[in-house]
């Protein structure tokens, strides 16, 4: 039986994994799943982030579920960078899957879409790019000041990517891919992912390819989220895409992501795309919905389709029945979807 | 008089700004214009893209009005590089200025806002970050290839577009002004421009100010994009959330920009977001309102402000008589434009 360990983190956090645990329950009994606490509670009270033997014991579970981590109180970077990126770059974690639909029952913001127009997932590179930390700042505070970022692509990392986005479009229906990148500006990067691109692309013959810039994309996914099926790009970008493809498929409330290591050398990660939200937190209000979908390709990842499906089917049951009066409560939410599966 | 450069460009460009051209001969007539050939069908005539005698030349007008440059048959980046983006950094046009409204007579794709709803206005850096060019490929199509882009971020250039960004907030009804960045991972340069940020506005007391993340602003322009006035971000970000809210107001064949040397020690240029459109080229159905509502940039810039009051105000009247019929042609909507501002 799988292992896991759960990272529930900070404000809404435990409140959406306690949902997403019940579920998890429900469906593959007898699962093993250990808590790790982790985030700016910790950090407040210790100052550790991520000690270096909690890093150790994490990579031998089989998978990661994690709640949120954050908190205004915590300075920028600090968790970021020194958990979850950790993370994902240490657990060579590349693909960053964002699955987006607009579910039956929900609406977007677009006012010409409808619900099962948009189904589309972006793979996103998750550990290279602008998000390697490459950069620094000289002359602090003074008027020579200067401060780098630099992006950093290698073959190995962009080829890899761009391969699990191919395979991914292989099982879907529409069978397409679309590369987004700024070869127009970032001339040095862009050429490495366009070849790349272009490399495995000649080997899948059966699947349809375009390319788009960025600015171009994050137009599209506003005015035609529905002609996309697998969008492949690099990490920043691909940070920014997926909240918009959130934001137009009923909100950040129901983004799932995995970040995954599909050689499975070292344990993958499953999160919602929000945020804590300490502003809600402890209410009992939170959506658990993502956290849930979440648990989903976490189920996916280990090796139980079925189990998965069945979680996403109740989440969209769930979804579709859900009506314009009050809204039902966290743990109302997780019951009911811990029933749905049951059943 | 003012003496400008007018560079028609690509595709549809020519047909834009022969409108652009008739309703400012009408506002102001007697400019003096002199017309550069420039982009695609030069370069591929001569292979030149931007000769320095003609950069030069171009140094010693006013203002630049530009249509659009590009063509699928040139690679990328070279007319991006050799030609705009030369532009914009050799006359270190650091105000990128891109104002977003959702006009009276228009539609937006988002079903929950109505006309005059939005009113925003992103004032994007232009000469450093990751379009400074730096960056570069080592081991080409090995698999250790390595490729990478760099982000430069002076203090000179960074505070200088956020005092004009506060400088504009203060003369708008709403006075505030949103920082936008990704400090959490973006960790030196964001630290760079948060404390500039800081810097200026507190300089600024009656001005109220808000940070967002990079992906969270693609987000909320999506789904509030009423809460924004004034945006200040860098060159990407701008980039990428420009289009966001071209994409929300209608479409980018309404968004104007300029690329402003604020001191007026270079000539500033003025063009429409979109390209060439090259699917579209010489069938007289583009719309000019993008090419004519930056012509009234480019007077307000000149110190015409009444004149762009006029131009703005006939394109505001033009899109509210829009009716669901055969769209205008092109030149018909200019000559329309031309007698509104006439009379
Ligand atoms: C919190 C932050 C480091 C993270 C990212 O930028 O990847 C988040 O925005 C996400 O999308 O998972
Ligand atoms: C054509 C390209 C270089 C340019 C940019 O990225 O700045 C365009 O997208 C724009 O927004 O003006």
């Amino acid at each position: 039986m799988a292992r896991i360990a759960v990272v529930a983190g900070d404000g809404i956090g435990p409140e959406v994994v306690a949902q997403a645990r019940k579920v998890l329950d429900t469906v593959l009994p007898g699962i093993e799943a250990t808590e790790y606490d982790l985030g700016a509670a910790r950090y407040h009270r210790t100052g550790e982030v991520l000690p270096d033997s909690v890093l150790a014991e994490l990579a031998g579970y089989d998978a990661i579920l994690l709640g949120a981590v954050g908190d205004p109180t915590v300075p920028p970077g600090v968790l970021e960078r020194g958990l979850l990126l950790k993370l994902r770059f240490e657990f060579d974690q590349y693909v960053n899957l964002r699955p987006s639909r607009l579910w039956p029952g929900t609406t977007g913001p677009l006012a010409s879409v409808k619900p099962n127009e948009i189904d589309l997932v972006v793979v996103r590179e998750g550990t290279e790019g602008l998000y390697a930390g490459a950069g620094g700042v000289l002359h602090r505070d003074t008027p020579a000041e200067v401060a780098t970022e630099e992006s950093l692509n290698t073959r190995h990392g962009v080829e890899r990517v761009i391969r699990d986005a191919f395979a991914r479009a292989g099982r879907r229906e529409r069978r397409k891919v679309t590369l987004v990148h700024k070869t127009n500006v970032l001339t040095h990067a862009g050429s490495l992912w366009a070849r790349a691109f272009a490399t495995v692309a000649a080997e899948h013959p059966d699947i349809e390819t375009e390319y788009q810039h960025v600015d171009a994309a994050a137009m599209f996914l506003v005015t035609q989220p529905q002609r996309y099926d697998v969008v492949v790009t690099d990490n920043l970008f691909g940070d920014i895409l997926t909240d918009i493809a959130a934001a137009v498929t009923g909100g950040i409330g129901l983004a799932a992501s995995g970040s995954i290591n599909p050689e499975r050398a070292y344990p993958s990660m499953f999160e919602p795309v929000h945020g804590s939200a300490p502003d809600i937190a402890g209410q009992g209000v939170a959506d658990p919905a993502a956290a849930v979908l979440s648990t989903a390709l976490l189920l996916d990842h280990l090796g139980h389709p079925d189990a998965a499906r069945r979680v996403t089917e109740a989440v969209a049951a769930e979804l579709a029945a859900r009506t314009s009066g009050t809204p039902r409560r966290t743990a109302e939410i997780g019951d009911r979807l811990a029933a749905h599966v049951a059943s």
